[in-house]
């Protein structure tokens, strides 16, 4: 307790220590994410049920059971007064004897609220335990370790991955299997494991048995050298280039926010940030104080990645079945990684950590899993200059400074950088940073002009295809635009004709205002027509009778390229329209469905929206998906530079006018550079 | 002379005295632009022509005459043995006794080099001093007077501006005049005169009689009211936003560029920035250092904004002609506004100054036009976290420095930031920022409710109307991808249907090469078809043979709504597709034509690009129009938070990898925040 007291009490006087910082269950707030010792109690709790007489019991997931939204909604308007907290509860999906349990647990009461056996398609999100198993199967497996000494290679330097395999028409429900298949890469001489793969080498491993159940070495395939692979600043040879020079920020007046637990609070912003293992960084109740209304307004109530889908388009037999749904099979929230203070967030950056449940229910932390901090880049809030009025110049310029909130994701070799960014006038934006290492086939080539055949990507180097691929980030986005119930409108961009002389003009563009009635009225193929997208409150207009809302600034519309009837795609079908609509559903969550590993498709977003539900004026929520068309380049090897996109929400007659004309200008900050004290780093690192 | 002598040595000390260094004309880069002495020189030579008897000789265009291209590559090449910079020339354009005239200026040898009459359709730029001249005749006019009495207005606040009356099919070339017509906005109690139109008041100047030849009182509408419009500081009332907290960047060794003259060079960069009147900011010869090559490579020749343009929706009398082409009637250059330091460009900005001559040719300064920084927005370069190998945590982060050019252009209401960004990666970036005042019409509405008709626009306060518009800005590139000769290359994207039974798999997408023969091939409307685009060195490839390249990656795909027949369209018809590619043509540089004030449309991008020349393997230009549908928003009242916008030139396949592979980790940076000494502004600014 006196521990306790002292941590408390620190984190009053540096918001640097707050994250370390954990609250005693009772200031918990209702949507944080578990806390290792709820982790700890509810592997307990389900050990001491009778799942704990058996020996393979997994925690497959273990996550908050968040509350209902109308309990939520009602703590939150009651919370001045001290009202009680909504009971916390744990969703757990654990596999035992080969069946998949979805378990939910009250930790108030310690005890398990439901129990049910999942009999559909599908498997839950595979941990890292059995990864690991599973990848050291093959280095004591006979056949393997023969067709490494075949191929000349090196057993110790072998490291194996797992990848999920798909679905592809199989409808035996008898026959199926918890498998992966286990695909080698090699090192010796590199760390870039990535670019060395044992080309034409396939397992398939049993996880439930954890058994390799099939064996296949296909083809021999020259395994690409090491040299220029590596990524490591001290594997480099020079010539190098010219050192950056050194720069910091100074913020005189410490951070320009607060974080008490999960809550931030910065600017006119308060939102909740949250951690989930299978979504990763979660946003909720953002609500942005209006100056002139005096009061916190609404704006998302949940905003996360429901499902990367990344789609490989080599339909050979190594390649085929790559088309993984990253936050489905693997987990956003395991695969996020430490960041590294100064170069994965700025120096101004505060950091938080994340916890998740190991595959045997014990608590895992993720140091500094999320990063917030001020971003100030050079860019101009808003400005003008006025010159036309005799005798009078007049300038105003306001800087812009945001508040980012950063995770990144690092699923196998690639990095997905996801920032949550917050402007002061309102807008929420997106970012979506790709960078990390491609995966790449291995060939026999060496030069293009032997290519003769599709080998479906680009020769980056010798002996390396890197494949042509898809990312899709699918957002979740439920926004409440100052109260749940929200239309979505279509504010489309029209040609009109002048018919008659009663202009010189022959035409100009009107707006049509629609309003989707229905899931179908909602289901957008961006980029054929031109449209302004909004979610507005049909109950509230501002004062000369706009409706507020907020809009969708979208990014370069990508859509897919596999034919509706492939199985990835329809497994992916949430990708086939870049904007869906539907109405809040609580068990909606994973566009991609709960069980995403060998799905059958038959729980994503386009089967829910299939029903075609009444969405206007209900409680809405909007997803939307980001996409990029990867062509590799020599450059992207052998680490790629980042490839960015994103969307922003931005109010839409929301605010009765620009919310951020009375910022004030900065005030100005002198320092003396001989004051500084440079740490020059070692000249070798 | 000591006094440059000491101006030289100061340079040399201190990058930040740079922008005040002016060369003698012997040091000049070929494509510096025209000094201030120069420009007086070239007033004295016109002057001193048949031109200097006339009094109403006017300067309507004085700008560098580049050398050409071949001229300045082989001086470029044979630079280093001290060879003869190619002699100084200018282009000028003036108006002398009703007619148009192209001077050719050789300022080394002081004479005009050729004088032509132009007959054609259009006329050159508009001053700024005959704009003052047209505005301030309304203030005299009787009948002005009086409509305004009749309003009950005060003569004294009123404020006018010129705007360009376009072309609607007059082919009477007799009757062709220099008129712009002048409408008038109101002050009283705000420096926002733009929301405060007198609607329904239209006169039309005759530029060169300087006299109203017609006018107009046709509507007396409600001048909306100034509260609220005001968007200076100082003229703010509480409740205020929270203060930012105060920041500064430190660059522990000072600025990471070099700038002498108007060269820049940054890391691997090096590059040319000029200024022109019309164009503003050049960016030319831009070439990066290849570590591995251990030489330059050429990039860009030249990039710059070649036209802008603005129509509005709106077919009234008083706003169908408001479909401006920014560059090529007002100016970029003469638009082009001091930037504020640490508000407009942050802390560590370095500034530069830019000249153009008056309507009497003497030269007029702009100071701090440009600025020159690094930006170090908390983005990463690229990164790595590796976990897969056993026992071992790698992770690899390159945060991302860029350096930015940055200008902002002022055209009337509207505020453009336009900065150039170049990566060490080999990116150069455009962004495109529009903040500013909306132009607004004047109604008697106060509530949408009581709008039964078209109103062409979104009512944003009380009898204030921002009319719906679109922005498009078009790009000049000449790309030369190390060589003059490249071609231009679609990859298409295209899906692939599995028909046997090769693959578990029914489809994938490939990439079909296509190279662009005629003009015809390389007009896009881009979202149609998904497309990589690529400028590419046919006579070049890398080392496994793919050919080197710079990919373009644009924003999200505006195309124009007006019909092809409006006239405003057929002057603007070089943003009927975002994507164009031309053979260089020394004289092709305005998209709109040179002279597009009433231009017909006979001299633009659209009718060059109709000839279909032959442009594989030749020197050309890549044309890119960013867009902007805009359908204004409450909070873009009374001053509009920053809509950005732009592309990405990337390298693809320039590079054999990763060119910022070698780029070491940045050092750190110490400091004791006790050791700042921090200045408190007034607390009422």
């Amino acid at each position: 307790m006196p521990f306790i007291f002292i941590f408390k009490t620190l984190c009053l006087f540096s918001s640097l220590l707050l994250s370390l910082c954990l609250n005693s269950s009772s200031d918990l707030h209702p949507l944080d994410p578990l806390t290792p010792s709820e982790i700890s109690q509810i592997r307990s709790i389900v050990k001491g049920s009778n799942h704990g007489s058996t020996q393979n019991l997994t925690f497959q997931y273990v996550g908050l059971d968040d509350p209902d939204k109308n309990t939520l909604l009602s703590w939150l308007l009651n919370q001045a007064n001290n009202s009680k907290t909504p009971p916390r509860r744990a969703f757990v999906i654990i596999r035992n004897n080969k069946q998949t349990h979805e378990i939910t647990v009250d930790l108030s009461t310690s005890s398990i609220v439901s129990d049910q056996v999942y009999k559909g398609y599908g498997y839950p999100l595979l941990t890292f335990e059995e990864q690991g198993a599973a990848n050291d199967l093959p280095l004591k497996y006979a056949p393997f370790k023969e067709s490494v000494s075949k191929r000349g290679l090196k057993l110790s330097e072998i490291v194996c991955g797992s990848y999920p395999i798909g679905w592809f028409g199989e409808m035996n429900k008898k026959k199926q299997r918890r498998l992966v298949k286990v695909l080698c890469n090699y090192l010796d001489g590199t760390v870039n494991l990535y670019a060395r793969p044992l080309e034409g080498i396939t397992m398939v491993v049993d996880l439930d048995t954890m058994k390799i159940t099939d064996y296949d070495d296909r083809i021999t395939v020259s395994v690409p050298k090491a040299e220029g692979t590596d990524y490591r600043s001290f594997q480099q040879k020079p010539p190098f280039d010219p050192n950056a020079s050194r720069r910091t920020i100074l913020q005189v007046d410490g951070p320009g926010f607060n974080i008490t637990g999960h809550r931030v609070r910065w600017a006119d912003w308060k939102f909740h940030v949250s951690f989930d293992v299978r979504a990763g960084p979660i946003i909720s109740i953002a609500s942005i104080y209006d100056l002139k209304k005096q009061e916190f307004r609404h704006v998302l109530y949940r905003g996360y990645i429901s499902e990367l889908f990344v789609p490989y388009m080599d339909p050979t037999e190594e390649w085929y079945y790559r088309t993984f749904f990253d936050a489905g099979e693997y987990g956003s929230g395991i695969c996020a990684v430490p960041l590294e203070p100064k170069t994965d967030c700025p120096s101004n950056a505060v950091f938080m950590d994340g916890f998740y449940a190991g595959q045997d229910g014990k608590p895992i932390k993720i140091s500094n899993v999320i990063c917030v901090f001020e971003r100030s880049a050079g860019d101009i809030m808003w400005r003008h200059t006025e010159t036309e009025i005799p005798g009078e110049v007049i300038r105003e310029v306001r800087p812009e400074i945001n508040l980012v909130v950063r995770t990144v994701l690092t699923v196998g070799n690639y990095d997905y950088i996801i920032d949550w960014e917050f402007k002061q006038s309102g807008s929420i934006k997106v970012g979506v940073g790709m960078t990390g290492l491609l995966e790449v086939k291995g060939v026999n080539y060496t030069h293009t002009d032997q290519i003769k055949e599709e080998v479906y990507g680009t020769l980056l180097a010798e002996n390396t295809i890197a494949v042509y691929h898809d990312h899709f980030l699918t957002f979740y986005l439920d926004l409440d635009i100052d109260q749940e119930d929200n239309s979505f409108v279509k504010c489309k961009l029209q040609t009109t004709k002048v018919m008659d002389d009663s202009s010189p003009r022959k035409s100009y563009w009107k707006v049509v205002r629609e309003v989707a009635k229905h899931e179908s009225d909602a289901r957008i193929k961006l980029g054929l027509e031109p449209a302004e997208l909004l979610v507005v409150n049909p109950n509230e207009r501002t004062k000369v009778g706009n409706y507020i809302g907020y809009r969708l600034i979208p990014g370069f519309p990508v859509a897919p390229l596999l034919s509706d009837d492939d199985y990835p795609q329809i497994r992916g079908a949430f990708t086939n329209y870049q904007v869906w609509v539907t109405p809040y559903n609580k068990s909606e969550k994973w566009a991609g469905g709960l069980y995403t590993d060998q799905s059958h498709g038959d729980d994503t977003l386009a089967i829910w929206s299939l029903r075609n539900r009444a969405i206007e004026n209900k409680d809405i929520v909007l997803w939307y998906t980001v996409g990029f068309h990867h062509v590799p380049d020599q450059e992207d090897f052998p680490v790629m530079p980042t490839l960015h996109g994103g969307f922003e929400l931005r109010p839409s007659n929301f605010f009765e006018s620009n919310p951020v004309l009375k910022t004030k200008p900065p005030k100005n900050v002198e320092f003396f550079q001989s004051n500084l004290v440079s740490s020059v780093d070692d000249e070798t690192t």
